[in-house]
């Protein structure tokens, strides 16, 4: 579900059907299908719904996930938010496949994909209607392709746990890991993936870059063997690299 | 979706789950899974919700169709109506099976599954704060296994459409058919199967059934030469008959 709002480099149309095959392809399965319900105030305007189901549709037909059913409702004036939009996906998930939060291993390497923090500068600079120099853009992305790739390149198995570390960013995901692993996680901040104006912004703005929020970036944590094959194969996927910024230890 | 509030009978928790199995259900296909979205005003009693979450878990249990997923948001006082509640339900459709709105034919029989307004007359009384001497309970309830239990008693391709008639009543949902499928209905008013207390309620208050919501009701429009035992087999599974009440016939 999003409330409503544009942002630089995204809307809640394309936003909502990104994060829904995101939540998806983060349990290894392969997003089919998708459904909308809409929940209209009174009084939104027509074309600012028109601008939203046409981005929907796009980021459907990029995603290769259709939009196969959905639900529209009006409720009163003062009783909505402009517009809010639940969207619900369905996916295949090979038997057997087992990737999840619990999953991580003391030794195992952390991924991360490109960036972080640029969603989370992209949403306080609309909303503080502060400008940059150089503009930073929201990052929304579907990460299924990218995911698809991943457990391609390597054996069964060996992808442990997949995240996109939306709200609460890279270390609220991380933490939650951590704790329902059971493990803990070393952090080198030098090789953290960060681009100059997120990080100026920061700075400038007092923000701590681990917490902001992110879209359109996938946390992978695998088996250290795999970890560079991991990366290659992913690169050419994407523009960023699955950077190994990280490593799992052990708690006790 | 539904708005909050609660109705003699039933409450939007059982009803999202009624409301979603049945949408699967018209289509001829089982439903398997639901998906249970809420955007909850700040502010909403964690008690009614508490109500609502159990209700909707006993009405899935019942239906044997459970909630497998789902997502909480809450947002700021005023920017919403206590609880709006989206589902979303995913049901296996055999190959080949064609029911639909459009698929009415001339000599087809329609059926109505007990008697109709009921549903309407609670909300209403319970809005309007009328007491009626004989309490009239609202029917929410799932349709799938009676939808079963029809599509298994006549051949395949016998059942042409399956709706269940909620908001616009009975003869707004029989009107759309026949647009969708180019032909007219006759409706034999002497057959229309209404409980005697709904019947005086609308009477009193000028109500027109045929245009009364209604929620787990059934109407079937089936080839003629089944239409017999659609109405014996079906019997066995609900309190009320499906009623032989209308006859399709060619608009041109």
């Amino acid at each position: 579900m999003c409330s409503s709002d544009l942002f630089p480099g995204g809307d809640i149309g394309c936003l909502s059907v990104h994060g829904t095959v995101n939540d998806v392809a983060m349990m290894g399965a392969a997003p089919l299908y998708l459904s909308a319900s809409f929940i209209l105030e009174e009084g939104f305007a027509l074309a600012d719904l028109q601008r939203i189901v046409e981005s929907m549709a796009a980021a459907a037909r990029e995603a290769g996930v259709p939009v196969v059913t959905g639900d529209t409702k009006v409720v009163e004036q003062g009783k909505g938010d402009g517009v809010f939009i639940s969207t619900t996906g369905v996916g295949a998930l090979p038997p057997g496949r087992r990737i999840g939060g619990a999953q991580a291993r003391p030794g195992d390497a952390v991924l991360v994909s490109g960036g972080i923090g640029a969603h989370g500068v992209a949403i306080l600079s609309l909303r503080e209607s502060l400008a940059f120099e150089t503009a930073i853009e929201s990052d929304t992305a579907a990460l299924h392709g990218l995911v698809a790739a991943l457990l391609a390149a390597v054996p069964e198995g060996a992808v442990h746990t997949l995240r996109d570390p939306t709200r609460g960013g890279l270390a609220t995901t991380l933490n939650e890991i951590a704790r329902q692993s059971g493990v803990g996680m070393m952090l080198d901040e030098a090789l953290l993936p960060i681009q100059p104006q997120v990080d100026a912004a920061c700075e400038l703005l007092g923000l701590d870059v681990l917490y902001l929020a992110n879209e359109g970036k996938l946390i992978a944590i695998v088996a250290p063997e795999v970890a560079d094959t991991a990366d290659r194969k992913s690169t050419r996927l994407n523009s960023s690299h699955l950077v190994i910024s990280y490593a799992v230890f052990c708690l006790k």
